[in-house]
């Protein structure tokens, strides 16, 4: 008798830390782990070098990099180089309202990009590192957003009509950036391989480091001090958790 | 006192007859339109062509166009060279379970677009040529799912937070095809730069014909006879309504 084929997952992965480990938390849930890698124009392309870093060290089982021109949409600091990305906020600023980085619609359409996958590979589960509750005001990572994407999903795809619809898996919604630290270390994500940064500065040979300014850097270097642990990526600037 | 400005709306516009003629409809009800052009790895890039013909032949306000290569993702024979175009189906078979050029969650990565750049523009509506009646099956073409992506647009987005999220709107989405013909003839609708083939046939030096033997050839073909009107668009083999 052999055993029952591993359910399949589809993790949208970024190559921040958050994607990482929601990863590495669904491999160990069972899942046969595919990621998928969407570059949306983003200023730094560092990030895609990160999250293929990921995935080789995680050894999911398959990468696939889908590329999106969000730069002919706009109104995002993260795909125009006109729109500064934000430095030095308070927490009380990074709390506040909806940020210059917020990309229009653009869990929505990275979601749709993992469900298209997860129909093709017929994977039970689009994976996604979402955090509502360190994020700076993102609308698209709440839980009754990601309900409302379930609910689109059984409705317009061929497997939703099969009653088999992927469905979001959203693992660290609620949780702090210091439990996402705290549980990816238990897991042995590489966090030295992963980068947060909204504004990556090139490093000589070694690809970027963390900025340590921006809203992301910021939350990042939180996660890291509330876990007590010393974050293991490269950063300039200020010292760094531990 | 000057006129209030009108109210903006982001078409969809894919080159074939119902993106055309929902972009029509939504000038004459009173907006402002501007075309999102997708290229999601589509086998011809004739459509691409033809929308930009059909944007410029209505005098929309703007055109922009995004790339999104669906190829990675595959799964269509939409977006996959080695998936044949089915051909000559009979209206059984065409209105029979989800064909082989269902693109996977294609027309959720289209909204999200569409909802992105309205976002941007500040637009009211996102507008699709989306059609229920006599297409072949996409489950993503049905009212509760555009409904849904209502929900998912209010929820997800920074203008919904504000009460101001972008609206789908599916004028045609209980048509059939010939009230789209002659609803297209009366607006005025360059029927004759449009383009609905699956699989077109380049010609010598005027682009791309019509097949005539695809799912989307027979279905444009039936709304032409049935509109009693004749088809001014190339097509190659048989004659065509009329």
């Amino acid at each position: 008798m052999s055993a029952a084929p591993a359910p399949r997952a589809v993790v949208l992965l970024s190559g921040g830390m958050d994607s990482a480990t929601a990863a590495a938390l669904a491999q160990r849930s069972g899942y046969e782990v595919s990621a998928l890698v969407v570059d949306y124009g983003q200023r730094q392309q560092a990030e895609r070098a990160a999250a293929r870093a990921v995935a080789a060290a995680l050894g999911l089982a398959s990468v696939r990099e889908v590329a999106v021109d969000l730069g002919a949409i706009g109104g995002s600091a993260l795909t125009q180089a006109d729109v500064p990305v934000p430095k030095d906020r308070s927490d009380a600023q990074i709390g506040a309202g909806v940020p210059p980085t917020y990309v229009p619609a653009r869990n929505t359409l990275l979601l749709s990009l993992g469900l298209g996958l997860a129909e093709v590979l017929g994977a039970a589960r689009v994976v996604i590192g979402a955090n509502a509750v360190d994020t700076s005001g993102y609308p698209d990572c709440r839980p009754e957003f990601l309900e409302a994407f379930d609910r689109l999903a059984e409705l317009g795809t061929r497997a939703g009509a099969a009653g088999r619809a992927p469905r979001v898996w959203a693992p660290l919604l609620t949780w702090s950036k210091a439990r996402i630290v705290t549980c990816g270390l238990e897991l042995g994500v590489p966090f030295e391989l992963t980068l947060s940064c909204y504004d990556p500065v090139p490093t000589p040979g070694a690809g970027a480091a963390h900025c340590g300014r921006c809203d992301a850097c910021r939350l990042r270097r939180r996660g890291f001090e509330g876990a007590g642990a010393s974050d293991p990526a490269p950063w300039v600037g200020p010292a760094r958790g531990g």
